[in-house]
């Protein structure tokens, strides 16, 4: 731990280098860090009267990217990204990250700072510190982040909140997780704005789509919901199918009482973009999962996502 | 995250079948942990006036382990053991772990149940719960543990803290890396001993061989060392070479003044077995690290550790 322990080394780059230019390029710990990269455990002092909120994220080559068309430094920037939204769509703030990685025999020198570049980038862009993580050999690239952020208790947003009558919303337009996968802007700023100052319910960030997030919001608070095809909003090009069942897109997906949306869009509309989108409502649990087509045919709603094979 | 995300499915079992596998065999969350497996983070209640110890550790297979001769069971065990040691290394109690696993296509129920009896097994002889995770595809086995602990501020050992004239110690006997990395008990009563009773100045784990993370101690501590190889005392079968630059060890190798030391070993004369070994002292640093070997011979002590390729 620390990008200190065992000294599995790659042909080219030796561990001991490796760790030295992420430390170098890390900075000093701050922001409740008392001790980042170099010991056997980073040190945080939690942040008072919060919780901690932590996830984790495995990225590997072959199953989540093409390393050729891919590149090695938006790799790095997507295992955060995801770690991000993770955080995001629970209402909280996101803080520090660890990163374990797993190199191939005989990465270049280039290479691992790229991926760092895609790392440090996104930390810097969005506040996070690095305050450690682990480095190997690997026949392909795997990058593992472990992201730990705060939240008040009371802004805590699972998905087990949703009530019958709420309504469905979606940040959006929803992107294509096909095209923008690997560049995606977790939807921090949007979490933000809605766990400072409305009611939200229940969410989730749509990492499977639509059709499996939104299972899980109705399985964890035991409803059914019933969605509008023709409220869903699209970007250029990306199909309701892709939409639906793909994933990939990092929308934050979530419910609140009509109250709170009225609320919500009152206040959006002395901006000029509003991300917000009201897609659906909350159904007793006996009504399951249902889509209205455009020509108002009614579809069951799968439980079924993104499968990478 | 949370076990939940992407379903990237391997050919014999899906992720959610997978996930809900592992849920059932979480339990309840508890002791602060207040949401686990099965939404985007987990949620933890900090202990108060303490501060939060994070590490993560990443085993490969092919570079850690040959899954033919180590089994599912042992894997998972020791991704958890070593994360518990790199805890016990900064004098914490682990309370968390967070499991990322990449699976190879066919791997058969099973095995995944092998892999958890390892990783659940092990959770419960230390107390610790698990967290969260995330499954995915991949072509070789690799499991990225992340592990969350606590400890008193003033508690905390790091490797910058020895000073001229501590004492350098070891538990021990030594064990050998080679034979037991698979299934080695993390030092952590040990670990408890020493940061409930005495002033310990420094500690790390032996991970990478007594040479290296001595070094790393050195460094930290801006010290030098001396170390006599009468004194290391070594598990039957174990080289001095290998004790010294092989590692995979996990003992706690730690410095402490003198009249610590001598009240360490004042308590202990009542136990039949004291796991504590004193191999050494703390010099100047312009003393370098040096081994005097049994003959008297002097020795630099290089900074070069396990190099597993």
């Amino acid at each position: 731990m620390g990008f200190y322990h065992r000294s599995h080394t790659t042909k080219n780059m030796k561990e001991l280098d490796i760790i030295d230019r992420i430390r170098k390029r890390s900075g000093k710990p701050g922001k409740g860090l008392k001790l980042g990269i170099g010991d056997d455990c980073a040190v945080i002092k939690a942040p008072a009267d919060s919780f901690i909120l932590w996830a984790a994220d495995m990225l590997v080559e072959g199953t989540h990217f093409n390393l050729k068309s891919a590149g090695y430094r938006r790799v790095g920037r997507k295992a955060v990204a995801v770690n991000i939204s993770d955080i995001a769509a629970m209402g909280g703030e996101p803080l520090y990250v660890t990163v374990s990685i797993g190199l191939p025999r005989g990465t270049k020198a280039g290479a691992v700072d790229a991926l760092y570049d895609g790392i440090f980038g996104i930390c810097k862009e969005y506040g996070l510190a690095v305050a450690g993580g682990d480095t190997n050999r690997s026949e392909r690239l795997v990058i593992d982040v472990s992201i730990l952020g705060s939240a008040k208790n009371k802004k805590i947003l699972t998905r087990a909140g949703a009530a019958e009558g709420d309504l469905v919303l979606i940040t959006g337009p929803v992107r294509d997780g096909k095209r923008c996968h690997l560049d995606f802007e977790p939807r921090l700023r949007e979490s933000r704005t809605l766990s400072g100052r409305y009611r939200v319910s229940s969410m989730i960030d749509t990492s499977d789509g639509i059709a499996l997030d939104m299972a899980r919001i109705c399985s964890g608070s035991g409803t059914g919901c019933v969605l509008y095809e023709d409220a869903i909003p699209l970007s250029a090009g990306l199909s309701l199918k892709d939409a639906l069942y793909y994933g990939e897109s990092f929308e934050l997906l979530f419910t609140m009482p009509p109250s709170e949306a009225k609320k919500l869009f009152r206040d959006m509309k002395r901006k000029k973009e509003c991300p917000f989108f009201v897609i659906g409502e909350i159904t007793p649990p006996t009504k399951g999962r249902t889509l209205i087509r455009r020509e108002g045919r009614k579809e069951k709603l799968k439980a079924e996502g993104f499968k990478h094979l």
